[in-house]
Order: structure tokens, then C-alpha cells, then sequence
């Protein structure tokens, strides 16, 4: 299996976020993006994405594109800016390291709208544990 | 309806958080507190709460309380700090507002599993509207 | 030499926070509490406490408490609230930790002008790594 | 006046930040880049360039960038990972929009030691109180 392969393998076994629904657009060592359709389901009370929905998104694209980059990262703390309304029926999430050292990498994601609208910017600081990538097979 | 009753009517409107499951365990001027059954639908690919799962949690909390206190608010920023992996079958989520100033308010959310132990820790920055409570009974 | 000495005559020697002018009111295992005088050397360019200065003396706050209950703690993350503009001669930051698990360490740091004024609200994330007490005494 | 020299103009009067010292490296609508040279004054017990000081910096670098591009904007939030201790004799931080819609703007602030590398990474949240450029100049 190629890197890619075995980070997206790793990750289907997340129930929430299968349960959510989500697929992987694009993972390589520029980047993650991963994309949810948005349908009731998703909605707050006012009838668009909901706050949480969006942050577990975000999370979901942090965790693929830390861990095809540093094997294995966990999330230590992740934060979200709201900026519009997500009335849409589909969003994206780009992840993008911003730095790394040592133990600590920091990325950015940003989640937007179908009409390509910024909706969220978040920030998530991961813990870089150093394992090898075979670590990630053993789990499958 | 008591303003108790009308915020907790309005937030049964969330599909997303109905559909991850969550009661309302206390809604008053000094706290609100939510609880979730942890299932296997909620686990991340390691077998234990997701994190976004918890994040959403956290804002319904949230949610909940500055409504109450604060008809109506919106969350502008959220953050998150997890400290302890959640394999447990229940996490409550209780929120406290720290401080508040004219549009702006800030409450704290601690996340604890079945043992009691803190598992996140997350602030949210809300965006206070003042509207009459009434507005939320329009909308039901 | 107290704990309580120790970790003030440690920081003693912050040259930014000495040259900024802060004071320690209060040490100890549930909080700790720093004041500073607000002079026009503190002002932004709109002539109240600047945010840095606010962000300085929360940063300090958490320090001490942290370093007080965990020698050594290293400041990972720190955030901040604005919530009031600090127009006043003197502001306090109270540190009180929320939780600690493993390496890490969350405190909330709460800055009131002399009006007991909530100013700001902050959130420190610090990484503990465990070392004896008495390290801090080889560095003085 | 340009618009670029009369945000300089204001934010000349921030105190804190003079007495700090820090230069103006660039300032247009893509960027800001402020410099500060690092000296004992600086230095927190460790001997390296103090936290708050880092955070003040990356501050003044958001403020003159979002000022820059909407007058007038007042930060809500502020948040800093410190990644590497900045053990070295200037800093530079570096300011850029990812976002803007309505009210709110968030910023990235890069703080980078001399030999380039990361040693911090700021996100900022203003309020914009969307009013005329000229505002600046009657406070000058």
C-alpha cells in the first residue's frame, strides 16, 4: 500500500465521521482536502451546516493530512473562526501544515462553500508521536 | 413556555446533535449540562470518542446556555484542548460563562467522561444579537 | 528556600515582564495572581492598556502557577479575549488551572481592571516535562 | 498622506510597542512585516525572546494589516503556538488575511527567528468598524 493508501485506510475506521459522511478529495504531502455533502441531516437549528459538523470536518482533514506527513499525530487542540453561514450543499476542507518542530505541527484548514465562499478558518496544533507507517497497518 | 423549556424546544431543531445523540441534563442562568452515550457510531478509528464528536458536544453546551442567558447568540470562535483519551460509554458537557460584555461573550466547557475525569477543555466566543426571547418561539 | 520563592526568584528574572513592571500578589497551589500598574508607557495608540501588555501579563500569570504546581511547564499555546478596553491604572491576572493530564496542563487566566472589570479572558496550554524542584535553584 | 503611511502614523502612537521597539518592514494589502531586534530586554528567565514580547509583536503586525485594509479594526482574539524558542537577535512577524466577510477578518501572523525559521504561529480575530480612512488622521 502507498502512503496515501494507508493513511485513507486508517482513517475509514472512523465511525463518526463515516456516520457524518466524507470523502477524501485530494491527500499528498501539499495537502488534504476532503469534501461533505450537506443535506438535512447536517443542518443546526437554523437550517445550515452545523457549527460541530463543520469542526469535525475540519478535524478530519487535520488528522489525514498530519498523519500522512508525521505517522502517528494526534490532535492536542484545534480552534475554529466562523465567518458565514454555511447554506450550502457542499463543503470542502484544505489542510496545510503551517510549521513543524519536534514534537509539535501546526496546520491550518480552511473550509469553504460550494461557491468557493470561506465559511471557517481553523487551526490545529498535533502531537507528532514519530512511529513508522507500518504502525498504521497494524491497526487495519 | 418558560425560557428553560423555549431554548431547549428551539435546540431539538439541530439535526445534526439529535442525530449524535445528546440530553439536556441542566439549563439555568448558571450552567448548562449535556450528556451523550458513547457507541461505536461515535468512535474515531482508535476505538473512543471522536474529536469532533466532543467539539460538537461542547458547542451544544454552549449553545444552550448563551441562548438562555442571551437570546440570541452565535458562536464566532470555539476551541478545544483534549487532554485525555475518552474510552468511556457516556461524556457530559457543562457550560459556564466566564464574562460577558456588550455583543461579546465567553464561556468555558469541560468535557468529562463516566469516571468524572476531564477529557477537553474548550472555550467559545459568542456573538450576542438581543433579540426578545420571543424570537425563538417564532421559529418553532 | 519555599517553593513559593523559588519559582518568584526563577522569575525574577523575565527581563520583558520586569521591564513591563508586574508584581506578584498571590502563589499557591489553588491560583496565582499578578498585578501591574497601567502608565502611559502601557497605552496603544488609543490610550488604554495595550493588548500585548495584557496578553504579557496573563502569559506571566500562567507561568508562575504552572511552574509553581509543575516545574518545568513551557507555554505551548496561548490565547486571548478581548472583551473591554482597559482604560484604568491597573489591571490583575488571576490563573487558575482547569485540568492537568500527563504532559499537559490547561489554566485559565482572567485579567479585571481596578473596577473589577472582566478585561479579558485567556487560555493557556502548557507542556510539563516533570523536572525536580530544585532545577529551578541551579538556575538562579 | 497614503493610506499606508498614515496607519504608520497611528500606530506610531502605540507605546507599548515603541518602548518595545519594532520597525515597519512592509505594509500593503497583502502583507505586513514588522521587525524587532532582540536584546537582553527581551529575554524571559530562559534567556530567549519572552513570549508576551512574541505575541506583541505578531499583534502589532495584525493590527497594522487589518487597519491597512479595513479601517478601522479592533482585535477580538488572539492565538499563539510557540514552536521553537526564539534564541536569536531579531524576529520578524508576518501578517496576512486569510478571510473577511462582513464584521469579522482573521489573520495569520508568522513569527520567524533570524535564520528563518518558524518559531511562532498567531491567528487573529477583528472587529471591523468599517469607517472612513480619515478617522485615522483626526487622531493623529
Amino acid at each position: 500500500m502507498t502512503r496515501e493508501e494507508l493513511v485513507k485506510a486508517y482513517f475509514k475506521k472512523d465511525a463518526f465521521v463515516e456516520g457524518m459522511g466524507a470523502e477524501v478529495v485530494e491527500l499528498n504531502a501539499n495537502r488534504a482536502i476532503v469534501r461533505a455533502k450537506i443535506t438535512p441531516a447536517h443542518y443546526n437549528a437554523n437550517g445550515c451546516a452545523q457549527g460541530g459538523m463543520l469542526y469535525t470536518l475540519a478535524d478530519f482533514a487535520f488528522a489525514l493530512h498530519a498523519n500522512y506527513l508525521h505517522p502517528a499525530t494526534v490532535t492536542q487542540m484545534g480552534s475554529i473562526s466562523y465567518l458565514k453561514a454555511a447554506y450550502t450543499d457542499e463543503v470542502t476542507a484544505t489542510a496545510t501544515e503551517k510549521a513543524r518542530s519536534g514534537h509539535n505541527t501546526v496546520s491550518e484548514v480552511v473550509l469553504r462553500d460550494k461557491a468557493e465562499n470561506v465559511v471557517c478558518i481553523c487551526t490545529f496544533n498535533g502531537f507528532v508521536k514519530d512511529v513508522d507507517p507500518s504502525e498504521f497497518e497494524k491497526k487495519l
